[in-house]
């Protein structure tokens, strides 16, 4: 890039991420295209209401009170969609403006997972990118890396931390020894998620959307958020996080894609990690990702994976992606070479687990459990059983590895009988994520 | 890349990467192709002894004894140097290659470190690239993250592990508590060092010729090796690795580059890191780097630093570069915009230190050594005093945030007593990194 090269954007959506970007680019402008050789401009702006109190001046900059107006600013060459919805206005802005062939970032991944497929190819046919550093792991520029590093790499599996919100309500009760909810209530008032998003964040999908993206660049599966064996942390107690330590464990929500017999094993579950593993040691809102391929044995990479300074360096990056004239395309791949890939039935798969059993404190009681272990032929590694006053105790069991399918039969029973109190908690145990 | 493109490839030196190399690129040429549209052709190999036994089959490649005839070969797109000499036959052939509009792919650290800011504009000059990620921390694609993702930032610092023989000797030293000589042995009979590289390695040099390039990436700096701070771990005893473990840290090698009053602090050196830090965990023969950013607090990589596989990859990404036509430079920046730098002059900068003084045990010692750090003004912050039925005894020392300088003018004093034994001990501590 030795001339100077000019970008036009446009930009919808001015929420946290959204503010950081137009204030990053006004201020930074002239620092940019004297080391970059780039100018970026902002030719327009859009979002629900012009007058809110932001952490930008968005007063030189022309304003579009329908963000669908933007796609008629005539030297535009690309639209930033940070509105975030799932579909609705998000979608119709996105696709009609790769139809009319503009550059697309956004940092959607609810829309890419779900939708992603029709307009990758639109994007393809069109000769225009689309890209989304920001929609997976924040400021963690694992989109690119994978892109333009690791892709003539076999990668063997992915997996991570890749939702800020559950790692910060999980280490925070682990940290200060408060229930679930006490600490969902804190993160909403820090602004990690709201009503709207929580459902999304606590119940995995949130992780799910950006796994459904990384399964498509790591393995060329097309699109399809059904790959997704999904399971959220609305179980977790405080009880589960304490025990799982005097384990040597603490309790992560992982997200790991691989391919199995030619199947995709997409899961985003809670986990027990050993505590030596740096994944273990990813605390509060960080994001962290780990990737082994054929040629790698492990690359690790730990950042902030939310918040708009980080994530609007990701919106950046693409910036200076489309400036760079790369022949690569957005997803790697050709969208037309993505392939349909089938779901690998998780249950099929050996693990140790956790389980915690919560019973009247009555003799006898951990005799009959372990029977119906035996029974099932579920080889038992340790049981903690913790001396307590009160009326219902819990039992503490890791098993060795078994297909959680056999376990589900020895659990279903020790669930119906009298003396058991509670749901019986069930959790994954990693030894070698 | 929708039509196949062709990159005919000559690679020089056929060592471990070498040879991991030429066994990649052999047996997944079509795998390649059919991912990418990328077809990878060897059009000529040479090394210095062509009936070596290798990893590598080389029979169907056209051999060269000497590798400029590398350079005749009329096909040729992309000359790969992997012979790894600071100067002579290494430079002479990128040179020549950049000459002739060849793009070159290498991994010499040395070579690019000392030679780098000719080669640089010269490939500039002809329009072609010269690239290196394999120079750079192994298998962890640090180089194009900060050209492709992080260049729209304004990086504070780069900091981390960027060596992995002298990560294994003081690791090994820990774990299995060895003195120095004896793992240095281990290390030479695993093949992570050998009797010609020992020197740059332990001597911290290898990491610093790995730090000017990221000064240059990072600051924009010309590539000038002069700008370094080195110190070797040469002088780390096994003494030093558990007393450091008693205060609560681990002994690291430690690079890191940054913009202090607008010059350039690359320093090499170990550093007592805390225990938590990740970094402090990063073990065996593993590289790890931390980026700061004006937009990010903090993203941490760590993986393989070096080996056949993990390099090789590197290089196959930088093939995959050149084929992607992108316009960014081999710098990112442009090698005519390059800045000259001055040296920032470490012993300003203020650390907190360990010092370990060997004593004859006397009586009156101990209060002798604390009187001239009070008369030097020097805050003391802990004090190990081990119990030992020997004549000499350690005395361990940490202090507050202290300038070198000033230290060094009490440690002085405190050498010629005639009751210290040895050559005091000095190692920063970092708690900040």
């Amino acid at each position: 890039m030795n001339k100077i090269k000019v970008l036009n954007i446009c930009v919808a959506g001015l929420g946290n991420v959204g503010a950081a970007l137009v204030s990053y680019i006004t201020s930074k402008k002239e620092e940019i295209k004297k080391k970059s050789q780039l100018e970026i401009n902002i030719v327009g702006v859009s979002a629900k209401n012009k007058s809110k109190k932001r952490n930008c001046d968005i007063s030189s900059f022309p304003w579009f009170d329908n963000a669908l107006d933007l796609l008629s600013v005539n030297n535009c060459d690309v639209l930033i969609e940070l509105i975030g919805q799932e579909k609705d206005l998000s979608y119709e802005l996105v696709k009609t403006a790769l139809e009319k062939k503009l550059h697309v970032v956004t940092g959607n991944k609810a829309m890419l997972a779900l939708y992603g497929g029709e307009l990758f190819k639109i994007a393809e046919k069109n000769d225009v990118l689309l890209l989304y550093e920001a929609a997976v792991a924040g400021g963690i520029p694992i989109i690119k890396l994978i892109k333009n590093n690791l892709f003539l790499n076999k990668i063997k599996k992915i997996s991570g931390i890749l939702n800020g919100t559950t790692n910060y309500i999980l280490s925070k009760m682990q940290e200060d020894n408060l229930s679930f909810d006490e600490v969902l209530k804190i993160a909403k008032s820090k602004g990690y998620t709201s009503d709207k998003e929580s459902d999304l964040d606590i119940g995995g999908l949130d992780a799910a959307h950006k796994l459904t993206i990384l399964s498509t660049l790591a393995f060329g599966s097309e699109i399809d958020f059904s790959l997704n064996e999904t399971t959220g942390i609305n179980n977790i107690t405080i009880e589960d996080i304490k025990f799982a330590n005097q384990l040597g464990y603490r309790i992560k929500l992982i997200s790991e894609t691989s391919l199995i017999d030619g199947k995709i094993n997409a899961v985003t579950c809670p986990r027990l990690i050993p505590k030596f593993n740096p994944i273990a040691n990813v605390n509060g809102p960080l994001n962290a990702v780990n990737i082994e391929t054929d040629q790698l044995q492990n690359l690790f990479l730990e950042g902030e994976g939310a918040g708009g300074k980080a994530t609007a360096s990701s919106i950046i990056s693409d910036l200076y992606e489309i400036a760079s004239n790369t022949s690569i395309s957005s997803l790697g791949f050709s969208s037309l070479n993505l392939k349909k890939y089938l779901k690998f039935e998780h249950h099929n798969i050996e693990s140790n687990y956790y389980v915690r059993i919560m019973t009247k404190d009555l003799p006898g009681v951990l005799s009959k459990i372990t029977s119906y272990f035996n029974e099932s032929k579920i080889s038992i590694e340790k049981i903690l059983q913790i001396p307590d006053n009160k009326e219902i105790i819990p039992i503490i069991i890791s098993t060795h590895r078994i297909k959680s399918k056999k376990l589900m039969n020895a659990i279903t029973k020790i669930q119906s009988l009298s003396f058991v109190m509670q749901k019986i908690s069930i959790i994954q145990i990693n030894q070698d994520i």
